[in-house]
């Protein structure tokens, strides 16, 4: 007969592999024997408090454990609302006080672009693995350097491609890679947004680096890349500014095109200042299928185009990639969101920023 | 009490205002009352047989009058079928002498690009009209070549842009000109194909002059520049070649950009080896609107984010295109679908071939 201890492995490689079919039974099993790691979330924005608190409360290796703010009122907000301790709230400029903290294992990093890096070493320092918001730092240099830094203190890197995580976009790189409607040809993928008025960190260039494209342009790059499954060779770009004193610091429209080494071609865009629009399609050699809406963190819907079922269980995203991070670190496992995959969207994003600049096709390499 | 004549004008009025919701009643009036210019079919390939010729069997003003085919087993079979008399049958060679037959008032050039110029050039000479397929030559020159020759005979040339009559197209332009989601912000067209296997006219360059740019693409082209409602000042474009034995002469699958003065901007793609996907989308400041199908015969379909109705009447748009033509004769009206709209879309896939050899953005003057 079955010992309990094997009944959980088993159960508990079930859930992992196909986390959606697993029962309440299963779930709760596996939460109570498995340890949780502690994540400790470094900025209390809106992501955080809507998003990532929520989430961390349905997830079964993760735990809110810990906030790093500069806010003291949301700092008590939050220690009320989560029952967090005194010793485990820190600010930006205490992080590296966290090495003596036991009870954080992860820092995610969900503030301004050009913050992630600084704050990504500090907590390599140390000793805590980093998961980090998308984009993940404003230049190739500076996301190197946080690479390095997690390497040299022996830590894991994560980014927050939680789109990754979204069983309808596995469905649909299934979807890909089996050929089932032959082989791809085009992918159309855009993501329009309206960022709203000024005053805001994402229109200011020393904090987020650039605008639509690499705050939303960055999914529907991510979507073209892993559904082709292929690393662009060449970017073109045309960017767009209509608006240049809201604007006047980062990009409001960008457009762009990439050629994959077999011969995908993608069309993609993304802007700052649209009524919201977030799909993606894939023209195949026998059809198409896709997803509209792509993005959202929920709702997303797929078709294809001889009318089969393209559906997928809809789960939480931000507590699927945060376990996900987790079961990395505890299985000593490489994440399918590392601080390389991060890496490089930015190197492809600074082409398509030198495209729309130059006029000229960039090379990539 | 209404006199015949004035009951007549007054319900063709309702009828060329809302043809779609003309009745049997005054559709048969005017019909009677109207005379019906005669058209000739210069080319009886597979889109005169199946679209056009059975269109003008439902058009009011147009109806068809001759043919011109160097085959003559095509020419006795469509005489037979439609009671064309032997006066009015004649080849490529013979066009000039269309000039003594009183029946034909318009030739529509339904054969490979790179004849257009010629025999528009003819049916010119012998004082017909003419109205020809998209697209409407190969360069620049042979399409004004076109406009000159209908120029100096007086007599009206037109291109077959069936879609500019498609009730679903121009709600789309109603609602994009209403600005009722708001100002335009970026236009996503594609119409990608599979063409099929080698040996026809449109793999080879000589008679094509291009390949899924000018087939398709110009569909997508055609409908940015009619939803923007302005002409590009700018283009950036991506081929690619992934099949160079069937796709040795023309172009496979190619992407484009464009910028509009307004700011607007369009992503464009067309393919020669993909399944069909036919699909127009507009983000907007507050939402979107867009069709697919966009580009068929029948069967287009309208989106609005806001889920209101998008939809129009579904008409023969062979029969409203070519009625359109007549009327525009008729009442010498100029063509929405002149030449000189002809010229714009072959003028700018000439600046997107020069984009994607060369890799840079080309501006339009």
């Amino acid at each position: 007969m079955e010992s309990r201890r094997q009944f959980i492995t088993r159960t508990a490689a079930v859930v992992a592999a196909a986390p959606f079919i697993s029962t309440r039974v299963t779930r709760a099993l596996a939460a109570n024997d498995r340890p949780r790691l502690g994540w400790a979330l470094c900025g209390l924005g809106g992501l955080s408090e809507k998003q990532i608190a929520p989430a961390l409360l349905k997830t079964e290796r993760s735990r809110l454990a810990g906030i790093i703010t500069d806010t003291p009122e949301k700092a008590k907000k939050w220690q009320a609302q989560y029952n967090i301790p005194d010793r485990s709230v820190y600010t930006y400029d205490t992080m590296s006080k966290m090495a003596h903290n036991k009870d954080i294992d992860v820092v995610y990093i969900v503030t301004p672009n050009a913050l992630h890096a600084e704050q990504t070493i500090a907590a390599a320092k140390a000793g805590k693995h980093v998961y980090c918001e998308k984009p993940m730092e404003v230049s190739v240099e500076r996301s190197q350097q946080m690479i390095d830094a997690c390497k040299a203190a022996n830590r894991k890197l994560g980014v927050a491609y939680r789109c990754q995580f979204d069983p309808l976009h596995q469905e649909c790189i299934r979807l890909a890679r089996s050929k089932e409607l032959g082989d791809l040809r085009l992918i159309d993928a855009a993501f329009n947004i309206n960022i709203g008025g000024p005053g805001q960190w994402r229109l200011t260039r020393a904090l987020s680096g650039g605008g639509a494209l690499m705050d939303v342009g960055i999914y529907a790059l991510q979507a073209a890349r892993y559904l082709s499954g292929e690393e662009p060779v060449l970017v073109t770009a045309l960017e767009q500014k209509t608006d240049p004193v809201r604007f006047a610091e980062v990009d409001q429209s960008m457009l762009w095109q990439m050629r994959f080494p077999s011969g995908v071609l993608a069309n993609c865009s993304s802007s700052y200042d649209s009524g919201v629009g977030a799909y993606c399609r894939v023209s195949t050699q026998r059809g198409w299928f896709g997803m509209d809406p792509a993005f959202f963190y929920n709702g997303n819907r797929g078709r294809r185009s001889d009318g089969k079922d393209l559906a997928a269980p809809e789960i939480d995203l931000f507590a699927a990639q945060m376990d996900d991070f987790s079961r990395c670190i505890q299985e000593n496992a490489p994440s399918k969101v590392s601080g390389e995959e991060g890496l490089r969207d930015v190197k492809i994003m600074m082409a398509i920023y030198e495209a729309a600049k130059t006029g000229r096709a960039v090379t990539l390499t």
